[in-house]
Order: structure tokens, then C-alpha cells, then sequence
């Protein structure tokens, strides 16, 4: 058919950017003066056309022909070669850099939009601009001057690529326990030597070197998270005028149900004794530094299943719109003709809870990268330091909750697909195996609970917290000041008083010494903080929508009206679940804390 | 490793035979006066030895290399050469039907729990087991008696293999729009004309004759449901004294995601006007005579979602207690050896949700089970009826329930191996594969809970409901009187109290002539109804658990402990759920109610 998945809804994304993102506000800052809407818009339509006219044509073909390894390198198909260069044009990797590093300090709610289309046209194949991406700006952050020179504007630039080289085979999350070692020699470099598991883009035929950025323990060091330093360790090194190979061997290629353009492996580094690295930051800095990296990543985790839930919602919707079965309900026995499926109330349904996903969700990832502009470049310290630390309590959410609902959101794209959703002809169930890793990689949702309850939402007696709550009690009185019903102002407001009164609760568990009972129920209390927070995106949008709805021409009203219909979906829906979720964290319900593993 | 995958846990049978399912007062009824508590381990060790020594080792292969289509005709694995005379000659074909059949009047809680084995050790190969039992059950039922003599014990023999032969293109879940047509012939016979699609075992290599149940209208018949017909239309027809093509034809393999065992296939009926088949049944009977095959196929779903649900959570179960990760909350610092990630509590928590959804959802599956067996042969006329009303009430939330959240437990399983979960070097992801397509297929979960609101729940007045609710107060009584704590019981009562009262205000609605505000939630309706009863399982297993408790060994309390805290997971942790789908089936809640296709 000639119809091309638009990827996401640019409506969509011009309201935000319009009337939800407070644009006018961030774009008056200093650093931002040479942004305005429109330099935006340039920026969003020469993504969004190359993710629609490039990327997705090429996505099936990159799915089902994986990269293959053979002798000791990874061939990637050969259409990766092709597109890489392009999408290294477009310039994103560096685009909201300073012009220091070579960039143009572009807004990141705008790269997040921009990036957004390329992730959802392809994001296995968009992942290399996110590595390379952040590794270039951990050795800005962190490197000498020396490492800048070698590696940053080749990063920043795709001439080389790069990867975080973090996970050990036998310690998983767990990096305390990484065993990779780096000994020093005497011209002030490292002989690195271990083993990593599941590291992407970490071998491929696409740029002559590959940067990995090392976690490992120089000699001597503590055991620990702080006996760990972070080394870059090139695939290819300098010697004399040309350059050698740096004793990185691939040891193994993960066999991937999903994300299949990015090569997932496992190396080794130091097999033969003679692989050189040099230290990045401070000995024992390693997991400081590395996590500017992760926590860039995991939000653009989020936005990479944002996008992955919303080319499925799309194609659902489309789907729904055009295929003929059935009738409605009290039009039965055969008469009439049959109706579009979108005509049933119950497929209806599972795409406003779509919409209300990806929608809900984008506007979360969208808001928390506005937090991370003003940290980078309000003028005011004390708004640089507040919107940090919201910035932080919100990685974990903008990470799980697309995640975990974006994989709700591919499954239900699927299912109205009936039985052709379940067949590998069409690519609903590739986006599901997608989806399915954005769960686990850069820290799984466990994880991700532990690090909001354990870390976050603790962090300055709860200061940030109450911040944030702050900024969704003036989200709350904008809603009510534009008109929207009291009822999904009320639930708002209300779920925010539950959240923090549940913290405080959890707080003075942790401080009276019960840890454990603390964190007990830390996957329900990531749920119940994310199910609060997208209910003030919605609340937000509701707000603007209905600002919009009085003036609006009768050709645009209806998509203000659908705004207000998943608002009250997910608000009426999903927000009054805070309430049993703090019961949860709050009752003392310990069927798991008792349960024994020789009971199971 | 030497470990093998149980495929359920024998102690959690051997607990639901001997302390849930009320065993004695089924067996003492006179069709079961063969059949004894041994007896039925014997049929139980049977199944789960091939199932564990012959199904599961075949497991990987037939789903790595699919059926493929060649020259018109399918060819399966040839590993299903070799299993499935095996399979057959289990006789659990035929066990649970009359010796007139050649039966043995197997109840069908025995036959279910064994089938469980089968269905975990490899479902795709097991599905034919359900195939050839429901086309020869049909038979039997609606045949005429040279229909029996052809087809009824070739079928339960497993000689030839059947399909229910309903989904046209056009058509999917909507059959009063089919369009297949069958005209009558001077010999009393019909040439059968149409595209049939998503056909299980529609063609293979296994057996010389396949039969195909076909819905097809006669000419002349009215449109709607009411003029379908159920046919039986064989491959090879008799000639003479040979045999001959019955211009039956494959047009299309389909390429599915999971179930990879047994193949899904388009095929034509009479591409050449020469297509010979049968009426089974009386003329516009055809929906009536295919929805008791249809039935016992939701039912046999839900048991395949439970049994993938469970060899997943073992599975899973024996990773966690393997797998080294990490240390306790409060031991952080890199001190200490590494400990088992089941040691973990959020570890434990996606461990014991699971074990509560397949455990629950085994026994939902059971007791549906029972009562069929009872509304087959209890003596009294009027236990009959009624546990024949539970039995169509209880059909689709035993089918999706066990799907719906037996997906969600597949994903767990998975998650809980972390990135290697992620791979398909482990059978983890198959078995999410294999499990999306229960959600999917004998009517989606959507139709599941139009099934349920419009038809199951209002028949009779609502009294079906009210006997099914009569049972869960039973088990409340019996639960107080073992001394389950007061806050289980009284969850499961609120909640028999509030699906009630939401039933009879969706029904007034109904009867006032608002049926489509009746319908609106009826996805929320099945999930409120379905937590509802798996709770009321669980509280059951949580009586039986404490009974035992007082007099177990040590070496057996911890069973029951585990059923305390599994039970205590579920009823405080989903069942509170029932109050807010309440609301949301009540409130007026409309947002997709008034979403308009071109909102979106």
C-alpha cells in the first residue's frame, strides 16, 4: 500500500513543542540564541524525512539478516554502510554540544524529538549515534587533553564509534564485583586486561577503530564500586605512523531476539598481555564518570521505546481504520455491512491506551530532557542545581515506564492485528522483540526501582522531591485555570500527596534502620511514582489542549478532543492505581520478604 | 547441565488432587467407578515422563526449524514422525470419553492435569492432541452414524488428524460474514466452495487423511450466524476402492512467531468445483455443533498458557537459585561473597508472581475441569445444569486469564535471566513466542469478554452467576474455618460482593436498552471477574495449605509456606484491583466510549 507509517504524529509533536513544552521560556535563555521554533522545525523535518524515507525501509531487511561473525569480525549488513554515513550526517551525535566540542548547543527537548523519528525508523541502527554520542561526551567531560584530541571530535563525528564496556559475565548488574584489571606502565598508560559480555556496536565493519570506554580496577585498588576507574581502550592503536591492533579480541556475538542492526558480543581485552588504555578521570572515578554515560542512556532508552511504541501505534491505528470485520454492538445478525474495526469500542480501547502510552510518554522523556537544559544552561545556579536534581529522581522513571508500558503498548499493537499480528510477514512482533530489551539493558526495572527509592527520591531529606511535586501542583493549577474537570485535577493533586506522604513513610523506615522493609515493595513504588508523573504530563496537555480547544478551527478540534479523551483514559484509568500501589509500599505486605527460596 | 525442567511441580498436582479439588465426592460419582486416586497417577506419571524424556528434548529443534511448504504439501519436522506415534498412543485422545467411544471415562480434572505436561513439554506438538479430540468429538456428538464409522475413531486413534476449519480473510473473528458456500448434490452429499485461514495442522506429512470441520452456508441460506452449516470435509475422499484428492488446497504457510511445531495454513475448498463434504449436524447448526469443540479449545488454551507459563517459571526458578549476583540490601560495599539472585527480594517478587499466576491459573484451569465433569455425569439432573451454567461461565476467563497474565509471567521468566533472557541461545523467549498467540486465537481476549458481560454472566437471569457465587462463599466458609487470616477471606468475599452488584447494574443498563454503555468495559469486566476467581483459587489452596500445615513434616511444611505466601501475594496484591475495575465497568467512564476514529 502507499501509505508510509509516519513514525509519530508530527501533530504530536508540534503541540508539544507549542503548547505543552513552555518553549518560549527555555529557547530566552543565553546558551539557546540562536534556537527559535523554526531552527527547531529544520532540525525535526530533516530527521523525521530520513527516518521515514531510510531508516524504515531498511528496518525489516536489518532484522531479519543480523550481523554475523566471522573469524574474530563482525560483518554487518551491508545496507548499515549505507546508511551509517547519512545518519552520522545529520549531525545529531553532536548537535547539542557547545561549539567547543563542534556543536551547535541545540536545545535537547529538540535533539529528544528529532532523535525520536530516527529511533523509531530504525533503533537498532540509531544506537550507534547514542554510543557514539556518549562516549565522545564522556571523554569531553572527563579526558585530558591529550584523549580529547585522539578520540572526541571522531566520536562526535562517526569517523569512529564507541561503546561503554561495563557488564562482566559473572556479575551482571552487579559492577562492584568486576574483575577486568588495568596495571600501569611506565608511560603513564594501563595494561587492561578481562573479559565484557553484551557490548553493543562493540565489534563492526563500519569505521577503521572502535573506542570502548573500560570499567576496570588498576592494580591494587579496593574492592568495590570505588576501586573502579574507567579506561578508553581503542580496538586499533597508534604505533609509529601507522597503527596496530590493540589485543581486543570478540569472543562471541549474543544471538539477540531483537534491536538486531547493533551487534551485541562479548571480548576480551588483554588476551595476549598487550592491550593499552589510558585512564579517563580520576583512578576510582570510574563508575562517577561512566554514569553521566548511563544515565544519558538510559533516558534515551526511554525515548527509543517511546518511538519503538509509537511506529507500532501508528500501524495499529492505520490498520484499525481500514479493515472491515464485524458491526457494532445492537446492529447484529448478519445485517449491514461490516464497519472498520476502529468502530468497536474495545479496539477503540487498546489504541486510546496506546496514544495514551506514547503520547504520555514522550511527553515525560520530552519534559525530563527540558529539565536537563535548564540544569546544563539556566543562568540561575540554584534553578541549574533544583532542575538537576529532578533531572535525576526522573531518570529511572523516563526509563521504566515507557519501557514497561511501551512493551503493553507493542503487544496491544499486535493483538488488533489478530492473526496476521502473530505472523513474522508483518512488523508488529519485531517491534515487540524490540521493545522487550528496553526492559533490561542499562540497568533493568529492578534495578531502576532501587536506584528511584534507594538513591533518588531519599537524595537532600527529599528536597527534590518536593520540588517536583511542586512543579506538578503548578501543572495541576494551570489545568484547573484553563477549565479542565475538576475530577482529573483532583486525582492529580491527590496522587500527589500520596506520593509524598509514601515517601516520607518509606524515609523514616530507612532512617529508624529497616532498609529492607524500606525497599521491600521498590518495584511498586517505581510504578506508583511513574503512574503519578504521566498523569501530570497528561494533566499538562489537557491544560493546553483545552487553552486550544475555544479558538480552534473545526479541521483541528478533533485533535485537541482526542487529547482530552486519552487525558481522562489514563488520568481516570491508570492514575487511581497510586493509591493501592502506596498501600503496597506502605502496609507491610511481605508475602515475598517471608517467602523462603526452598518455599517456592 | 544435568538439571531437567519438571515442566510443572508434581507436588503442586499431587496438592491440588489430594487437598483442592474435592477428588472423593468427583470419583465417588458411578461414570468415574473405575477410576481411583491411583489410577490417575498412573495415567499422570505416564504423561509427565514422555512429556519430560520425549517432548520437551524436541522442544527447540521443531520450534528452530518450522514446517515449510513445497510443491502444495506440508512437511513438518521429521522429529514429529517420530513423536507423534508416541503422542497418540498415550490414548489421551479418546480416555476421557465413553467406552462406547473407546474411552475409559477418564475425569477430565485428570486428563487436564496430565495434558498439562504435554502442552509444557512442547504445546505445538500437543495442539494435535486437541485437534484430533475435538474433530472426533464432534463427530460423535453431531455425526450421523456412517459419519461415525468414517471418521470418529480414526480420529481419536489419531489415524488422521482434524482441523476446525472457521477464520475466512474477510472475515477473522466476525463468522456470520463467512462466505464459504456448500451445495447440495443428488447423493445427499455437498460440493463445498471457499478460502479458508489460520487453519492449525490444515496440512502435513504425519497421517494419510486429514479432516476438516468446515463452517460454510448452504445456498440459499439466510446471512448472519444463523445460516452457517458445519461440514466435514475431508483431504482424500473414497473412490471406488482407492482413494482420491478432495480438491482441498494449501495456499499459503503462514510464517507464526511461536507454536512452531504445527503449522498455520491458508487452504481453498473446491478451487475446482470438485470438493465433496458432509453435513455434520442439522443445516444452520453449523455455529451450535462447532462451539462445543470450540469451547473445549478455549479451555485447552487456557491449560497451554498455564503449562508455558509453568515450564518458563521453573525454568526461571532454577536460574535464580544458580546465579550468582550481587548482595544483600544493607551489604553493599563489595563485602561478601556473591549470593544467588533469588536472594534478592524484587528477584523473589517476579519469582513468586509467577508462581502465583501459574499456580492460580493451573487450578482455575482444574476446577473448570470439575465441573464439567460434573454437568457430564453427575447423577442429579439439576447439579448438571447447574455446573453446565459455571462451566460456560467460567470458559472464558479460564481461557484468558491464564493467557493475558501467563504472558506477563513468560516475560518475567525471561527478565529474571537478565540479558541472556534477551537471547535465543535459552528457550526463554520461545516460550513468550509461543505464548502471545493464546490471547489471540479461539477468539481473541477482546471477544473473550463480549463472551462473558453479553452472553455468560446475563444468561438465565443471573443465576449462573449467583450458584458460582454461592461456591466462592463455600471456600470463604471453609477458608475461616481453617484459619486463614481474616484479611484473606475478607478480600475474596468484598470482592464476590462487588462483582455482583456491578453485574446487576450492567445488566439493568442492558435491560433498560443501553447495551452499548453496558459493553463499554467489558475488557475491564473479564479482568475484574477473572481476578475475582483466581483469588477465590488461591484462597482455596490457601485452606488446604493451612489444614496441612499443623500435621506436615518439616521437609513438607515449606510447601505449604509457600502456598501461604503466594496466596497472601495474590489476594492482597490483585484482588484489591476488583474495587477499581468495578468503578471503571460503573462509573460512566467514556473516554474511548466517545473517541472518534479520526481523533486519533
Amino acid at each position: 500500500m502507499s501509505w508510509t507509517n509516519p513514525l509519530l504524529d508530527d501533530r504530536d509533536v508540534a503541540f508539544l513543542l507549542d503548547d505543552v513544552l513552555e518553549m518560549e521560556t527555555l529557547l530566552a535563555m543565553p546558551a539557546f540564541a540562536e534556537h527559535t521554533r523554526e531552527s527547531i522545525d529544520l532540525v525535526l523535518s530533516t530527521c523525521r524525512r530520513f527516518a521515514r524515507d531510510v531508516l524504515l525501509p531498511t528496518y525489516r531487511q536489518l532484522d531479519q539478516e543480523p550481523p554475523v561473525l566471522e573469524r574474530g569480525r563482525v560483518r554487518l549488513h551491508p545496507k548499515m554502510r549505507e546508511i551509517y554515513p547519512q545518519l552520522m550526517g545529520l549531525g545529531l551525535t553532536v548537535a547539542p554540544r557547545p561549539k567547543a566540542a563542534g556543536g551547535q548547543d541545540l536545545p535537547l527537548v529538540a535533539d529528544t524529538l528529532a532523535n525520536a523519528y530516527l529511533v523509531a525508523g530504525n533503533l537498532g541502527a540509531a544506537g550507534l549515534v547514542m554510543l557514539s554520542r556518549g562516549t565522545a561526551h564522556l571523554v569531553e567531560a572527563f579526558g585530558s587533553r591529550a584523549l580529547k584530541d585522539e578520540y572526541m571530535h571522531r566520536l562526535y563525528s562517526g569517523e569512529w564509534t564507541g561503546t561503554m564496556a561495563l557488564t562482566e559475565p559473572h556479575a551482571g548488574s552487579s559492577l562492584g564485583d568486576l574483575r577486568t584489571t588495568a596495571r600501569p606502565t611506565a608511560d603513564g598508560r594501563y595494561l587492561v586486561k578481562g573479559s565484557k559480555i553484551f557490548i553493543s556496536g562493540a565489534d563492526h565493519d563500519l569505521t577503521p577503530n572502535i573506542v570502548h570506554l573500560v570499567l576496570a580496577r588498576i592494580e591494587g585498588a579496593p574492592p568495590g564500586t570505588k576501586g573502579i576507574s574507567l579506561f578508553a581502550v581503542p580496538r586499533m592503536r597508534r604505533e609509529g605512523d601507522g597503527w596496530a591492533p590493540n589485543d581486543v579480541a570478540v569472543t562471541g556475538l549474543i544471538h539477540k531476539i531483537g534491536y538486531r542492526a547493533l551487534p551485541s558480543l562479548a571480548i576480551d581485552f588483554g588476551e595476549h598481555g598487550d592491550c593499552r588504555g589510558d585512564l579517563v578521570g580520576q583512578p576510582g572515578q570510574g563508575l562517577h564518570c561512566m554514569f553521566q554515560m548511563m544515565n544519558a542512556a538510559r533516558i534515551a532508552v526511554g525515548l527509543a521505546s517511546v518511538a519503538t511504541a509509537s511506529v507500532a501505534y501508528q500501524e495499529a491505528l492505520a490498520y484499525a481504520r481500514d479493515r472491515l470485520q464485524g458491526r457494532p454492538i445492537g446492529a447484529r445478525g448478519g445485517e449491514g455491512e461490516q464497519v472498520p474495526i476502529i468502530e468497536h469500542a474495545d479496539v477503540r480501547r487498546m489504541l486510546l491506551r496506546q496514544k495514551a502510552i506514547v503520547e504520555g510518554s514522550l511527553s515525560l522523556v520530552a519534559w525530563t530532557a527540558r529539565y536537563a537544559d535548564i540544569a546544563s544552561h539556566h543562568p540561575d545556579p540554584a534553578e541549574r542545581v533544583r532542575a538537576q536534581g529532578i533531572l535525576d529522581l526522573l531518570t529511572p522513571v523516563a526509563k521504566t515506564f515507557p519501557a514497561e508500558k511501551g512493551y503493553e503498548s507493542n503487544v496491544l499493537a499486535a493483538q488488533i492485528h489478530g492473526g496476521y499480528g502473530y505472523s513474522s510477514e508483518l512488523p508488529l512482533e519485531a517491534w515487540v522483540r524490540d521493545q522487550r530489551l528496553n526492559s533490561i539493558h542499562e540497568g533493568t526495572t529492578g534495578i531502576q526501582g532501587l536506584d528511584l527509592l534507594g538513591r533518588k527520591v531519599m537524595a537532600k531529606g527529599g528536597e527534590t522531591l518536593r520540588a517536583l511535586a511542586a512543579d506538578v501542583a503548578r501543572t495541576v493549577g494551570q489545568a484547573r485555570d484553563a477549565g479542565v474537570s475538576a475530577s482529573l485535577c483532583d486525582r492529580v493533586a491527590s496522587a500527589t500527596c500520596t506520593v509524598v506522604e509514601t515517601t516520607m513513610h518509606l524515609g523514616a523506615l530507612g532512617l529508624a534502620g529497616d532498609v529492607t522493609r524500606m525497599m521491600l515493595h521498590s518495584a511498586d513504588y517505581l510504578e506508583m511514582v511513574s503512574l503519578w508523573l504521566v498523569g501530570w504530563q497528561w494533566l499538562a496537555q489537557a491544560a493546553a489542549a483545552t487553552r486550544r480547544l475555544g479558538a480552534a478551527r473545526p479541521e483541528e478540534a478533533g485533535f485537541y478532543e482526542g487529547k482530552l479523551c486519552a487525558a481522562a483514559y489514563f488520568i481516570e484509568t491508570d492514575v487511581p492505581r497510586v493509591d493501592q500501589l502506596a498501600w503496597l509500599c506502605r502496609s507491610g505486605e511481605d508475602s515475598y520478604g517471608r517467602m523462603k527460596p526452598e518455599w517456592f
